[in-house]
């Protein structure tokens, strides 16, 4: 007898069916006993002769089989309820569940959540999560298909990390040292120079990251693009603007039960993200909120005032801070002046989301601006020798996944929108 | 002025319009010289009078601008042409193309294309396999949302390979050891028990295969399935069989025009993919090609001959092999009977391109049969404990993207369907 989905059931009232699913609540009463099934689209309240069945060895969140009839019902549950002739165990839960899961809210600390993963991913608001991040990989994927970029899968074995410095994982390649890829950086620039103009990947990036904080991963999902023939960074921007666009209407639409269910507000951008200087934001920082010793990037608090101060005088969720100081910057950075680049982050309800800005596309500026920031041409020769055959001007962009998901659901810490997240003390599960 | 793609302009006859891209071919004639200009679209035939331009100074694959009338035109590329006003080179090629890449054909040896690789792809035929490859995985991932799979992601940072054994590269994670995994087993599997019940991942999975042949890479594209509440294996192998139809329909239909560049022909499945036993197919390749020494797995050379033997008895390019032994399995394969197990690999003109089968469900079960396999259970707590607590019965595959590529469109070699391959050489580009 073929499964039949729960969601699917308003077809066959008063029919015989088969459904299979985990045993999510049970309720003994004196002749019967009230079985919740639960299967991928839904619960179901099922009714059991006492005679049937032993429910004293039925457990919770075991895996089960049950033939019934479908019948109307009125509880506030499920318009139906199914009156059980079969009663199947596929695989008893052998012990006492760590976590309670069939209540509304999951209370649980996150170190408990995330150690009993499997469990905690069977409550719908935890579930949720993941659905919502779902939308927003498949908002980026189809924005992007419709303005014909590629997609693409770059290594994460590499010979040297993309931006340098120490926060890089070593892997024993052989006879050889390789890294972890901190981001396809190079590899997506030279995709763009490769012809393909457009491309996105969406892929891991490892960060060696000591800090054990609420906005750290050491391994991630970066959603990057890169994007050729481009007049100035202001279009990279103007690209991520109708990006989130894109992405947000999607969660608003098809994310609606999720986003009830988690309570979450989805922002609005408005118009227009509002773009300032760096410079400037540090000054109003300064003159505003008494903030100091800012100098050439800002800090977790500064971020999270400039927010406050974009949403106060724009009524925008998001701000765009521009023109990074070269110094700050990787040698990959179009300059615009002796200080600046052209170049950008992307703040969203206080926490940096993106960073981007404008590539350097002439080799010769190029092995220049290697020697500026104290680097040596010679180790990054196989990636600029792309640049003495024809390379486009491009710029692109990378989000992080699960900060942005975290964000639009309102969570402190990133972990909340990580499947399996990795940090400084958790490799399992 | 906005750039227009080459395959727009017949919407701008006789309209004067903006194209950028790369410098294909020059024909210097006496009062005139064509330049054959080339963007993610296509290629169009550009006319400049000489007294415009320094001709000589136009180098090969340099970026150029191009201001000029679209005019209909009788040349076989290109129903249309340039007539060009203004001629501005953006980046110039700054040396001598190391190889020939407006040929028809790109006649170097595989490591020089892997070498150049930003270069080789902007041939149109090294470009039309990663079209092909896209069709490849938007297939597999149209047809498992249409089937209600969630995609998933997973760590590749792990703390013990999925499946045991040496061939596992090693990672310094602090103070700790980690291994990048091997596959996302053990992570697919628990995301069925966490509800999601079918899932898929296409990701990167790495293997430490110490051999350089032509079938392996180091670090590949595994694309993931697992479908929990299966009856039985055969459940696995028809959702490949018409997963595989799917994909290759697609293909046919979307990727006609790189399949025609490529020459290369779409395999028929025809109506039913035949499946036969191991053993089966070890007596065969005894009996039928006197090839002896075979036990409980078969060589490259076995899978060769037994595709030939598909396809001319059964007329398909695909071949299932089933019931491999125990002994040759993974310690998670659901065991048939005390030597064998409901386990399958499927090959494909001549090479396994997917293993899958049906996974133990029950804990006591798992734990005897890590025994039965030399291994210590407590070393896979973390997953085996996910077992504890209602696990339905499941089963999945993996299909490698690169050799599903490669065998579709007729390579020897797999690298030629990696964008930028590793392998026990190869660390860059």
């Amino acid at each position: 007898m073929k499964r039949i989905m729960i969601n699917e059931l308003n077809n066959y009232i008063n029919e015989k069916v088969q459904i299979q699913g985990w045993v999510h609540r049970i309720r003994k009463l004196k002749s019967i006993t009230f079985i919740i099934l639960r299967d991928r689209t839904g619960l179901v309240q099922c009714v059991v002769d006492n005679e049937e069945i032993n429910s004293s060895e039925i457990k919770l969140e075991s895996v089960v089989s049950i033939i019934g009839t479908v019948k109307e019902s009125k509880n506030n549950l499920n318009p139906f309820e199914i009156s059980v002739e079969k009663f199947n165990i596929i695989n008893s839960s052998l012990e006492e569940l760590p976590i309670e899961i069939n209540k509304e809210n999951l209370e649980v600390n996150l170190d408990t959540m995330l150690n009993n993963r499997m469990l905690s991913l069977r409550h719908e608001k935890v579930n949720s999560i993941f659905k919502i991040q779902n939308i927003i990989v498949e908002g980026f994927r189809e924005f992007l298909n419709k303005e014909d970029f590629t997609e693409i899968s770059t290594p994460k074995l590499v010979e040297e990390g993309a931006e340098g410095g120490t926060e890089v994982f070593k892997v024993q390649y052989f006879e050889r040292q390789a890294y972890l890829a901190q981001s396809p950086q190079f590899y997506k620039q030279m995709m763009v120079g490769a012809g393909f103009e457009r491309v996105y990947e969406i892929g891991h990036v490892y960060r060696a990251e000591e800090h054990n904080t609420n906005r750290h991963l050491n391994e991630y999902i970066s959603m990057d693009l890169e994007m050729g023939f481009i007049e100035d960074v202001e279009e990279i921007m103007n690209l991520e603007e109708n990006l989130l666009k894109f992405i947000l209407n999607k969660v608003t639409d098809k994310g609606e039960i999720y986003l009830k269910l988690l309570n979450a507000e989805v922002p609005s951008i408005g118009e227009k993200i509002p773009r300032i200087k760096l410079s400037e934001a540090i000054d109003i920082l300064k003159t505003k909120y008494n903030k100091t010793g800012l100098e050439g990037d800002i800090d977790p608090e500064g971020e999270k005032l400039i927010c406050k101060y974009a949403k106060e005088k724009f009524g925008c969720d998001f701000i765009f801070l521009t023109h990074y100081p070269r110094k700050k910057r990787p040698m990959y950075t179009m300059p615009c002046n002796t200080m600046e680049t052209h170049s950008f982050d992307l703040l969203f309800r206080g926490i940096e989301i993106t960073t981007g800005g404008q590539r350097i596309h002439d080799y010769n500026m190029l092995i220049e601006n290697i020697k500026y920031k104290g680097l040596n041409p010679d180790n990054y020769e196989s990636y600029t020798s792309n640049f003495k055959y024809g390379m486009p001007p491009h710029g692109g962009l990378a989000i992080g996944l699960e900060r942005i998901t975290a964000k639009i659901l309102g969570f402190e810490n990133v972990r909340e929108a990580s499947l399996i997240p990795r940090d400084r003390m958790r490799l399992i599960p």
